[in-house]
C-alpha cells in the first residue's frame, strides 16, 4: 500500500529523502478561494529550523519553499497545490560505515526487512526532514481553520522530568523560550537537565500537548472515523511518537465514572457547554465543542555520541558511536510538526462533515 | 464521509444499532481459500458477551452469529463474507426520557450536533452492541494470523488502581478471573475495588494490554501508513479508549537515549534481534521482529447510577439518575475487542505488505 | 483489494451469491435527514424483477427487502443502511456437472483462476442477483436526487438491430411495453426479433440510453475523477456491459471539430447554455448544465440452449447444453440497474462537491 | 473530493498547469527493486511530444524529467518518486481575451461554475500538458509490467473516417508513420484526410486501440472493481475520450449469444484458451488470459481556427476566433496515454490481486 497519502478529501501527499534532490508535498483537495502565498507557508516551515538554540542541531537548512502549482492570482484553484523544498545543506561525505550496520532506534534494520535496501544517506525516507511537507501542508490547513475561527496552540507539555506547571501557563512564553514551554520556570530547569544530558552524550524526550479551540460540535464521525482516533493516527504517524491521549487520557483508567463524567450545562447564552473537560473535547468519536486537548509522547532522539552495542551487514556484533549533528532533544521542533498534523486531521474531517446532513446539500444547492 | 468500513485491502463495513433489527459485518477482501465456519467466529463472540460475571451487566445477550454469504464449502471464496446477529433481547421499554436529556459521557449530545437528530433507543449506533461487528470480523482476521504464525495476546493490565504485578504474569490465568487478569492476586484485589465501585453507585476504567508474537519484521509503512499509527486508530476507535501507547509509550518522554534504545544483536541462529523491547516491536513504522507490544487506556464507564446534573433538550439544567443494567468495568469484555481490531489491522497490513518489493510480484506470477 | 464497495463518500457495499442466504448491501455516508421506508426501496427493485413477460426469465423471485439499520422514525440517521433480501426460490437442484465445466461467456473460468475454486450454484457471486445490491441502494441515492431536482430517465435504446427512432421517442411508452423502449413501433419490432431468437435457442444484445437532468454545472473533478469517467466505471461494471459513451461517443471519433463542438449561448434568463448537446453534458469532466447522456453496450445473454464447445476442469473439450430458465435479453432488466449505478455515481460527486470552494465551508459553519 | 490521484496500492499524483512553473507527479506504492533511470521515463515522454509532424502543433516542448526521489543506487527504494517536467517554452502572451469568455468543447465555463475562478493561461489544468504526469508514471508502470512480460500495444485504429484495415496490420508500421497507424495505406489517407481538415480551420476525431498481451487469467475483481470498468475509467479520464469499448463492445450489442460467446478450447500444453476473443480478453471483470483489447473514442480538437459562437463572463453572446499554435487531431499523441493509463491500472490491479488467495501470503511469508 502506497504509505506517503494522507488524508481523504484534503489529502496531501509527500516525498522526499534526506539527501535527495529535495522534499515536497502535494495538496489535493483544497477548496478554491483561499488566499496563499509562500510566506504563509514559510512561517510555518521556519518553526521547524533547526540551528536556532543550543537544544537543536547546529546543521543549517534554509528551507525555503516553493509554489510549483495550484495558486493563481493569490488564490488557492482547487487544483493540487505542488510545494517543494530542494535540499541545500547535504554535505557528501562518506556513508559507507552507517550504510554497514543497523543504528539503534532508527528504522535502518526495518527499512532492510521491508524493501530489501535503503537509501541510508542521513536516514533516507525517515529522516526528520519528512516532516517538511507535512508541515509545508499544515501552514494552508491551519490557514483554512483559521478563516472558520478554529485555532491550534501547541507546546511542549514536558521534558525528561520536567513538566510544565500548568498554574504557571502563559502563551505568550511559549515564544520566549528555546523549548516552547509556557512557563519560564520549567523552561529554565528542562534547559539545565538538557545540558547535563549534552554533556553525558546522552537526550532526552518530553511530552507535547495541542489544544484546539473553536471547533464546531460534531466533527467526527462515530466508528471508525472518530475525531480521537484520527488525530491518534495522524499523531502516531510522526517518527519518534510512542503515545497519545486525549482529554485526561491514561489517567482517565484509574478515575471513577462520578469523577470523569463532564456534567452538560447551560452558558449564557443558553448553549450548551460542559462543567469540566476530562473528556478532552470529544465524546463517542465526535467533537463536542469544548476544546480539543491531546498530548503526545516523544521518545529520546536515538542518535546520540555514547558508544552502543548493535550488529552489522556482515552478521557481526559491533560497538559504534554515531558521529554528526543531532539534537539532544526533537520536542521543541517537533511541535509545530504535531500541530500541522492536527491542522490537517481537523481540516478533512470538517470536510467531510460536510456530507453529514441533507439540509447540507439543499443549502450548497440552493433547493 | 462514510465512517463505518474499516481497513484497505482486508476491509470490514459494519452496522446496526442497540434496538434495531440487528448488527452485523461486512468483511470483503478476505483472501479465498480460509476454512471458516460459524463456530470459528461465534468462540470470540462469547468472550464480549455480558452476564458472565458481577462485573459485567446482567443483560442476556445469546448473540448467535449467522454466515450469510462468502464461505462455500467450508472454505471463504474471496467474496464478501456478510455476517449478522439478529438483536433478541431489546427490551420495549419507555425511551421517552432518555431521548429528552444528554447523558454525560455519552454521545448524545454529540450526534445530535452531528445529524439534527438520534436513535436514543439503548445508545443506538453508539451501542457497545456496535463492537460485535468487530469482534465477528477479529475473528476471520486471527485465524488469517494463526495460519501465518502470529498470535496476539489481550488481556486486562489494570483496573483503577489495581495494576498487574508483571513479575507474577500467568498466561493461564487469564481465563481464570472474571477480569481477564494475568496475575491472581491482581484479579483479587480488582474484584475488591469494584465492590466498593458498585456499592458506591460508580464505576472504574482501567487499562488494556496487547502482545503480538510471530510478526515478520518491515510489516508497517515508513510514513503516513506506520504500524503503530494504524494500531493507535484502530484502538482509539473503540469506545470509551481515550489513550494509546506502544512499548514504553508515555515513559518514554521521560527517558534517555542511552536508556530507551534497543540494541540490536544476533540470535543463536544469526538472525538479527533486540536485547531488549522499549520500542514495542516498531522502528520508524514498521515492525522490527520482537513482540509488538500495546496499551490502551479505558475509562470508566459513564453510565452509573449516581445523580448527575445535565442538560435537556428544552434548554433547562436537569438532574438525572440513570438506569437499567450497566456493567461497572467495561475493560475486561474490552480485551476482545482490542485484540480483534489488532487482528483486523495487522492483517490488512500484512496484505498491503505483499506489494513492497518487485521480488514477491515475480514470485506469485511465476516470473 | 476489496472489490465490493462503490463511492467514496455516499459508499455502498454489497455481498451475497445467488444460491447463499441471501444478497444485501451496506450504504454508509448517506446523510441524515431523508425520509425513507421499504416501499422507496421495493418499487426500485420490483422494476428489475424477472418472470413480468416473455422475454424475461420465468423463474419467480418475490424479492421483498428489509431495511436492518440506519433509519429512525422515518428518516435516515446518517449511520450504516443495511438492506437485505433473503434467497427464497432457490431451487436445490444438483450442480455438479455446471461444477464441471467452464460456461463460454460466463466468469467460471476466470473465478477459478482468480481464487482456485468457486461457488459454482446459479453463477455464485456473479448471478444476476448480485444486482439487487445495487438497485437497492440505487432506489435511496434517486431519493436524495429528487430531492435536489435531479432526475433520471434509463430506457433501451436499440435491441439487437432494432433501435429506437428519437423523433418518435415518448417518455410514457418506456413503462407500456415489456421492453422498456420509448417507441412502440420499435417495440414491436423488437419484440419480434426477439422471439426469433428464443425460437432458435438464441439470445440478444442491445444498449440502454441514460438521460440525467436538473444536473447543477461544476459535478465532476477535472483530473481522474471526471464526471464521464466515474460513469464509465459505474456502468462497466454492471456484469455484460461491454461499451460506454458520453454524448455523441463513438461518433465524435468521426466527427470534426466545427460540427463536434457545442456553441455557447445566453437562455432568456441570462444563465449560460450550449445550442447543441454533443458533449452529453460534460465538458472538462464536470457537468456543464445541460442534460448528461449516456448509452452502455450489452451482451447477448451468454446462458443459451443451443450447443456449445467448451472444456472441462479433467481438462477435456466437451460440447454442453445449458439447462435451466434464462433471459432471452437482459436489457429490459438491466435498464433500472444503469439508472441505480447513474444515480449512485451522481451523488457521490455531488457529496465530494461540496468541498469544492472556501464559500462553501464558510456556509456551512456559518463564518 | 481530491481529484488528482489515482490507483489505490500502485498511486499516482498529478500536479501542474499549462503555464505554471512546472507539471509533475508523485509515484507511490512502487514495489522496491525495479532499475530505473530518467532515460527509462524520457523515452515515453518524447512519444507524446508535439512538434514532430505537421499534424500536431508546432510548439517546440523540450520536456525533460527529472527523479526527484524515490530512487537510489538505480534502482526504485519503495518510497515515493517524485517526477517532475518544468515549464521552459510557456510564452508571456495576453490573455485578457480568453480569460474573458467561454470557448466551445473546452473546460472553461465548467472550471468556473465549479471552482468560482480558474487559471485561464493556455487551459490550466485543463491543458493536454496535464498528461505529462501520466505518462512519466506510466514509464515506470509498464518497466513493472515487461518484468512480468506483459506488453502494451497502442495505435490509432481510425482518424475520422479512415479507419486501418486489420488485415493488413502490420506492428512495426506504427513507428512509420506520423499517425501511429498499423497500415501504410490507412495511414497516407488518414494524412490527406487532416491535411483537408486543415485547410478548412477544422479538426477531426479517432480511435485508438489497445492491446494488452501476455495478461495472466484472474486480474480484476468480480464487482466494482472489474478490470473492464478500471480501464474504462482510466481511459475516459483522459481529456478527449467520449468513449470505451471492450472486446466487440458496441458491435456485442447486436450480436447473438451464438455469435458473440467465446467457446473454450485446450491449447496443445493442455492450458485452457477461446477459440475467438469476442469477450476481449475479459469475463466477468477478470481477465481470462486472452489479449485484453479495448479502443477509445477521441474527439477532434476543440481549438480550431474557424469563427465559433460563445458567450462572455459580461453576458454577451459573441463570435471568436481561436489563435495560437493547435493539434488539428490528438489522436496520435494520445496514443501513449492511453498506453500509459492502461499500463497503471493494470499494475495496480495485479498488485490488488497479491491479496487473492491464502496461498500467496503463505508464499510470501514462508509458512
Amino acid at each position: 500500500m502506497a504509505g506517503s497519502t494522507f488524508g481523504n478529501i484534503f489529502k496531501i501527499t509527500t516525498w522526499g529523502e534526506s539527501h535527495g534532490k529535495g522534499v515536497g508535498v502535494v495538496v489535493d483537495g483544497c477548496p478554491a478561494g483561499l488566499p496563499l502565498s509562500e510566506a504563509d507557508i514559510q512561517v510555518y516551515l521556519d518553526r521547524r529550523k533547526p540551528g536556532q538554540s543550543k537544544f537543536t542541531t547546529p546543521r543549517k537548512e534554509d528551507d525555503a519553499v516553493e509554489i510549483l502549482s495550484g495558486v493563481f492570482e493569490g488564490k488557492t484553484t482547487g487544483t493540487p497545490i505542488s510545494l517543494v523544498v530542494f535540499n541545500k545543506n547535504q554535505q557528501s561525505r562518506d556513508y559507507s560505515e552507517i550504510a554497514s550496520y543497523y543504528r539503534p532506534g532508527h528504522a535502518d534494520y526495518t527499512f532492510d526487512a521491508k524493501y530489501g535496501f535503503r537509501d541510508y544517506r542521513g536516514g533516507g525516507r525517515s529522516s526528520g526532514r519528512e516532516t517538511i511537507g507535512r508541515v509545508a501542508a499544515g501552514a494552508i490547513a491551519c490557514k483554512i481553520l483559521d478563516t472558520l475561527g478554529i485555532h491550534i496552540l501547541t507546546y511542549t507539555r514536558s521534558i525528561g522530568p520536567v513538566a510544565v506547571d500548568m498554574s504557571r501557563f502563559s502563551k505568550d512564553e511559549i515564544k520566549n523560550n528555546a523549548l516552547a514551554m509556557p512557563d519560564k520556570d520549567a523552561a529554565e530547569k528542562a534547559a539545565s537537565y538538557l545540558e547535563t544530558c549534552i554533556s553525558e552524550q546522552n537526550s532526552s524526550g518530553g511530552v507535547v500537548e495541542c489544544v484546539i479551540t473553536g471547533m464546531p460540535a460534531g466533527i467526527g464521525d462515530p466508528v471508525f472515523e472518530k475525531l480521537d482516533a484520527n488525530l491518534a493516527k495522524a499523531i502516531l504517524s510522526i517518527g519518534a511518537v510512542k503515545g497519545f491521549e486525549i482529554g485526561d487520557g491514561f489517567d482517565a483508567a484509574t478515575a471513577t465514572g462520578l469523577s470523569n463524567n463532564d456534567a452538560f450545562c447551560l452558558d449564557a447564552d443558553g448553549s450548551v457547554s460542559k462543567k469540566t473537560n476530562h473528556a478532552g473535547g470529544v465524546l463517542g468519536g465526535m467533537s463536542d465543542g469544548s476544546p480539543v486537548i491531546f498530548r503526545a509522547a516523544i521518545k529520546p532522539t536515538p542518535s546520540i555520541a555514547s558508544t552502543q552495542q548493535t550488529v552489522n551487514k556482515a552478521g557481526e556484533e559491533i560497538q559504534i558511536q554515531i558521529k554528526g549533528r543531532h539534537d539532544p532533544i526533537i520536542v521543541p521542533r517537533a511541535v509545530v510538526v504535531v500541530e500541522s498534523m492536527a491542522a490537517l486531521m481537523v481540516t478533512d474531517l470538517l470536510l467531510s462533515n460536510l456530507g453529514a446532513r441533507m439540509e447540507y446539500l439543499e443549502k450548497i444547492y440552493n433547493v
